[in-house]
């Protein structure tokens, strides 16, 4: 009869034989189901989920109540998600997953700007904003003017890029998992910027601001030193860059050259 | 510069250092993150299914594109899951993770019924149906006679053990995945049985039927050889054992003794 854990320790040393034996017989059982998918590449990747998944169940030897927590908790990260937020996407951002998959994909070239994390946010339906309009809409906070340019790495200017930008928002199940593992859901504050030109690399990535508290602890490992700007604030009284009066409201500035990799 | 792969080998060999310097940073960094989890349980799972699942994605190096087809299959599994078709279970069930989850948490203890898997399917608010009575309603198929003791492991009789009876339903998102895989979305037949009593274990599990071909290909693992019953066809005209005349349709009969471990 299998000795249980009592604590957090490694256990796999004090398993009898024989729980082990069945234990690995249904590992193999289960990842040779896999061996008759057609496409090879989704073979490898079911093939090395199902190990690594198995790996982290024994591991911590998952008791069947957490294992209904789990399953509880992607249904509740299923039924928040929308085609407005992507809570699943959340979910691999505070893992790190996303930073993970980025990094191995977006590799840097030269001085090309660097990618980060998509986030959950970003929707297609955005309107269509003019060069030098205002995105905020009738959202709170203090206006900053974003200024730059799109050039290739040779330093060449791209004409007609298409620039969306956008904002975030939070909480649900995954900031209730942030919640009980003492971690901040708060991210350091940050504009999304996802660029593309034909023939050139689609870059998504954010500028930070330089001095924020939060960029040591980002909740989605997203701050890159390159992507720190300097927000510059404004004199109260300065006319915004658009011409319009803030009537005494105060407002920064910052500028973000962008530059796009050749496509991979 | 990382270089890319061209194939389904292991890769980690070509990564230039930085790279995994890099990639390892960030996932110190995403570990260290869960080191204020007040709950030290909380904080071994969290740590281990990052740990694993940063392997995961490394070891297969997932691209961008298939990182957004895992979070539109999590996305679909989410909205196909209502409180009466748990397919985030079934998800699980065909990883082999839920019989992994039911082998080490439920082990053999002496004569006593072995445990198998959940399944997706089992329904809170399912009517009561006195001994005797017909669970199938207006389901159609051959109706088969199920019975047998409920009994602890010294073999005295448990009154009054609460007998939860239900049977399966498919397809939606996972049935994809088993399509896309090569593998049948078929389970054995078989009867899934929850049987509770104060101060014995609860017991989880199914009787499968002997000779059914596909004992042996089961999409959730979840056949044990103790659990595989004899299920004797009846000739036609004999009256079921509820009295009733059956007007022509075969019948089949089987008996499941069933014995509970002590509570863990």
């Amino acid at each position: 009869m299998p000795v249980f854990p009592t604590n957090n320790d490694v256990v796999s040393l004090s398993l009898p034989a024989e729980q082990t034996r069945r234990e690995d017989a249904l590992l193999e059982q289960v990842v040779a189901s896999f061996a008759g998918t057609p496409d090879a590449r989704l073979k490898t990747v079911v093939e090395s989920l199902t190990r690594h998944l198995h790996a982290f169940v024994r591991e911590v030897w998952l008791t069947d109540a957490e294992w209904e927590q789990g399953i509880d908790f992607l249904m509740a990260v299923g039924h928040i998600t929308t085609d407005r937020r992507q809570e699943f996407v959340l979910l691999s951002d505070v893992l790190g997953l996303s930073m993970q998959t980025v990094a191995m994909n977006n590799p840097a070239v030269s001085n090309a700007t660097e990618a980060t994390v998509f986030g959950p946010f970003f929707v297609n339906d955005a309107p269509l904003i003019p060069i030098g309009g205002d995105i905020a809409g009738d959202a709170p906070g203090q206006p900053c003017w974003v200024e730059g340019s799109v050039k290739d790495v040779a330093g060449n200017p791209v004409a007609g890029a298409r620039i969306e930008v956008w904002e975030a928002d939070d909480d649900g199940p995954v900031g209730r998992l942030l919640a009980a593992t003492g971690r901040s859901p708060l991210r350091a504050s940050h504009l999304h910027f996802m660029v593309s030109s034909p023939g050139l690399r689609k870059l998504v990535t954010h500028i930070f601001v330089r001095g924020d508290a939060l960029l040591e602890s980002d909740s989605v490992f997203g701050v890159m030193d390159s992507l720190i700007m300097d927000f510059e604030p404004q004199p109260i009284g300065a006319r915004a860059r658009d011409g319009r009066d803030l009537e005494g409201e105060s407002w920064s500035r910052t500028r973000f050259d962008i530059v796009l990799a050749p496509a991979l």
